[in-house]
């Protein structure tokens, strides 16, 4: 990152016609914004929205209300401008981009044997990876798949420890006995794979998805091209979470753009640091909250680049000697 | 508010490719804005913000590290298109009135007499009321005046009980020393204030301001217009309080888009059973932070009107005999 820009930029706001510090988060976006797209004068002219889409084995387990064949029908949808995020996608100036990953391929089920080989995690990491466009301003990574927020409860609790449990949630809309289930599954995944458990690339090999190693490939790329990202929900953010296992500030050029209803997403953000921008009780995935979460970086720049300051204004300032 | 479109909503909102309530409060947004727009189908096409602006006499009391002469000042910033308003404003696609009330005829020091007299509060309720345009889809409300969150933590104060210290702020940036004046400025006013403090309109007069009293007349037109509000931070919110006092549900046609970083803005929410939007962190006034807001409004109801349905998707809803 680049801190000369982030620099430059609080001495600007330092000059703007508002109380120092009054825009609060929309004061520290720009800074980011400036660190990670090296300028001064950050931009979003280039808003990109990635949605990944995977198909999962473990589904075969019964931990989803809906049939996976609701995953490829979701990218028709998308393609067709019926999804949600296209909705959000046009309210946020953004372009929207979505990457199928293998779909006629699901992963093998994460509860009973690795969910993918070394191959073909590489291949899906590197699909993200060739997916970030250079000269992106700002990017917003989402994903779709029935049956992953099964993959990103199993690597949250395979990265973060305590009880498989308090990692699941209710997805799609599971019933109490569904959400047992669920549990019951995640936790037999942890058992199987307790080997690994040590090593952050083979949890999200073993107990992962195609699109959540797609959305890995793509932050490592974002990190790589000097593009800010932000992150969507429990599974983008489960999905990306081994970086920050790598490395300290391994995700400090992605902002959480909301944190979900899924409990488990609540859990990972204080676990691993970040900060919600929303808190709306969404749980669509698609890259919805991140989204959402654009006008805010636009509205944080605009006052940024377009404030009057105080001289020119003719506005004054604090009075010298306080207010008494 | 008209039920019928509220449920008209939640029938639709079935219909659409997402698993039921995933959208979260976006989903509830939509349901509130058809209530008072009185038709199934919401829109937004005129969205409007108010600031008003005003003169405090406690200035005098020395509770704003500012001159009152930024009052004005700001004025002309806003019509010179310089504050930060005029960027958020554009942001949210939005008109942006301002309206000064009485600039140059400070209320009375509140701390020492009752801000205004009948007139000049019933002149200011009806400068607000006259504001708000029929057909407004959508009202932000805002305010401008130097002071003025002393006179919205006295107001606080008198409507919720309490310590008066803790409804007490830094506003635009008092030290320590200044906040414990502002403190003492505010436990004086509610003292020379007890014989009124069980009326809330009595309260608004002797404690407010004009901006004030303008933001509850403009927050009353809405209501027999059909107007929905978004309501913007603490000196906003406690201006508008005493209709929630004066009839339960008096400030159901309002969302609170943001709570503020002065914190009698959380704890007055919470007193009115009012959710925020946004937790950012701001604390500039103008109505910044209902303007930022209007973006997840137009998103709310652009998933609402544009996304296709199960049916027309081809997307396969829940399997009929559950997951497993």
């Amino acid at each position: 990152p680049d801190h000369a820009a982030t620099a430059a930029v609080a001495v600007r706001q330092a000059t703007l016609t508002k109380p120092p510090g009054s825009l609060g988060t929309l004061e520290t976006l720009v800074g980011w914004l400036a660190a990670w797209q090296r300028r001064p004068m950050p931009q979003m002219e280039r808003v990109e929205i990635l949605v990944f889409a995977g198909n999962h084995g473990v589904v075969a387990q019964g931990v989803s209300p809906y049939p996976a064949s609701v995953t490829a029908q979701m990218v028709a949808n998308f393609s067709a401008g019926g999804a949600a995020i296209n909705q959000l996608a046009a309210v946020a100036g953004a372009v929207l981009r979505v990457v199928p990953v293998s779909l006629d391929r699901p992963t093998d089920d994460l509860s009973q044997a690795p969910a993918m080989d070394e191959a073909n995690f590489l291949d899906a990491v590197q699909v993200g990876h060739a997916s970030v466009r250079p000269g992106t301003d700002l990017l917003c990574l989402g994903e779709m798949g029935i049956g992953n927020t099964t993959a990103a409860a199993a690597l949250a609790a395979a990265l973060q420890g305590g009880d498989p449990g308090d990692w699941v949630g209710r997805g799609t809309g599971l019933d109490d006995a569904g959400l047992r289930h669920k549990q019951a599954v995640v936790a037999a995944a942890l058992q199987r794979h307790r080997a690994v458990l040590g090593d952050p690339l083979q949890v999200a090999r073993c107990l992962g998805g195609r699109e959540l190693a797609a959305l890995l490939g793509a932050m490592l790329a974002a990190r790589q091209l000097g593009v800010p990202v932000l992150l969507d929900g429990y599974v983008c953010t489960a999905a990306v979470a081994p970086l920050a296992h790598l490395a300290a500030g391994g995700l400090s050029h992605g902002w959480l753009a909301h944190v979900s209803a899924e409990p488990g997403h609540r859990r990972l953000a204080a676990a691993l640091g970040l900060s919600p921008l929303l808190d709306l009780g969404l749980r669509l995935g698609e890259g919805s909250g991140a989204a959402l979460a654009v006008p805010l970086l636009r509205a944080a720049l605009a006052c940024h680049a377009g404030m009057a300051s105080f001289a020119d204004a003719g506005v004054d300032g604090p009075a010298a000697n306080g207010p008494r």
